[in-house]
C-alpha cells in the first residue's frame, strides 16, 4: 500500500463559510496515480468541520442560518469567560464554533475506485469554517495502489 | 491489501426512515473472506445519512420526532425557493433533509477483526433516509487480507 | 500493511462526561512502531460518542449544558416507555443519550505520518459519555508500516 500526503491551505471567509475542496482533492488524487484505495481528510482545527453535501449557494446560506439559530454566538458559554481561563487576553469568544464543529465532525474517509472518488452526483466535500476568517489547513492522505 | 467493493441498493421508506444494513454488510464481509482490515461505508446522496446505533423500534420513532422538531420541514429555507434556483421546477423542497444529513454524517469506517465487524452488542449500521421514499445506493468497500 | 489492535477500557463520569484518550492512543501508536498509516477508533456503545476538539475544562462544561438543552433528558421519548418494550424492567431511560450519540458520531479515523497522529495543536480525541457512569471500551486499530 502506498501513501501520499498533501496539505490543503486556504484563507476562509468571515464567520461561518463553506469552501468546496473537491476540485483540489481530485487534482491531488489524479497526481498520485492511485487507482484503488481511499482518502482520509482531517481538518486540523477545533473550530472548523468537514461535510459532504450539495454545494448550492442558497443551501449554504441555510447552513449558516441554521447553525446560528441552533447555537447562538451571543448566548453565555463558560469557555467565553476569557479572564477566567489560562490563555492570552485576545483569545476569541468562540464556544459556539467549537460546539458546531463537534456536531458536524472534522474528519472524513472517502473510497477511491478506478482513480475516482466514490461520491454521488451532488456530493461535494466542503470545509466548514465556523470562526473565520482564518488561515486553515486540511490534511489529505491517499492510500492505495 | 485486497479491496472488494459492493453497492447496497434499497428502496427507502417515506419521509424519515431508518434501515438496518448490518446483515447485508456482514454477508458481503463473509463472502469477501477478509479476516483483518476495515470497511468504509458511503451513502452517495445529500439527503441521507449513516449512523451506528441501536435498532429499537421506539427509538427509531424518537429519531424521526427529534429531527422533525430540530429542523422543521415547514420553516423557511432559501434552498426551498425553487423558482430562484437554476434547477428543474419539480425539484423537492428538502433543505431540512440536507441539514439533517450534515449533522448525522454520510460515511462510516468500521474495523474488521478475525472476519467480524468490530461493533458492540447493541450497535447496528443504519441508513437514515431523510427525504424518502427513494432508490438509494450505499457504497461498501472492504480492505484487508 | 500491518494491523495492530488494542482496547481502551475506562470507567466514565456521571451523566455526560468527556474523557481525553489522546495520551493512551499515542502510547499505543508508539508501541506499535508504525510510521505511516492511519488509526480507526470505534466506541462500542450506543450511548457514547467520539469527538476531536479542544480539551478545555470550561468548554467541556459548555458541551454538557448544550447537549442537555438540545435534547432534554426529561422530555417524553417512546424509547423510555420501558414497560412497552421487550427488555428487562431495569433498562435505563436514556433515549436522549442515544440521540446525542447519533449527532456526535461514534467513530473516527486519524492519519499517521512519521510515527505521529496527524492532529492540530489544540485537537484532542475525546470519548463523550452520554449516560454514565459506566465501564466502556474503545477499539483502536492501527494500520500501516
Amino acid at each position: 500500500m502506498l501513501i501520499k500526503r498533501y496539505n490543503l491551505q486556504l484563507t476562509t471567509g468571515d464567520g461561518i463559510a463553506l469552501h468546496d475542496l473537491t476540485p483540489q482533492i481530485e487534482s491531488h488524487l489524479a497526481a498520485s496515480r492511485m487507482q484503488n484505495g481511499f482518502v482520509t481528510l482531517t481538518s486540523r482545527h477545533t473550530t472548523t468541520a468537514l461535510t459532504i453535501n450539495e454545494n448550492e449557494d442558497r443551501l449554504l446560506e441555510d447552513v449558516k442560518t441554521f447553525l446560528t439559530q441552533l447555537i447562538p454566538p451571543q448566548a453565555h458559554y463558560l469557555h467565553n469567560d476569557i479572564h477566567l481561563r489560562n490563555c492570552p487576553p485576545d483569545e476569541p469568544e468562540n464556544a459556539h464554533s467549537h460546539l458546531a464543529a463537534m456536531l458536524l465532525g472534522s474528519s472524513e474517509v472517502i473510497p477511491v475506485s478506478e482513480g475516482r472518488l466514490v461520491l454521488g452526483q451532488y456530493q461535494s466535500i466542503m470545509l466548514v469554517e465556523l470562526d473565520g476568517s482564518r488561515e486553515r489547513t486540511v490534511a489529505v492522505q491517499i492510500y492505495g495502489e
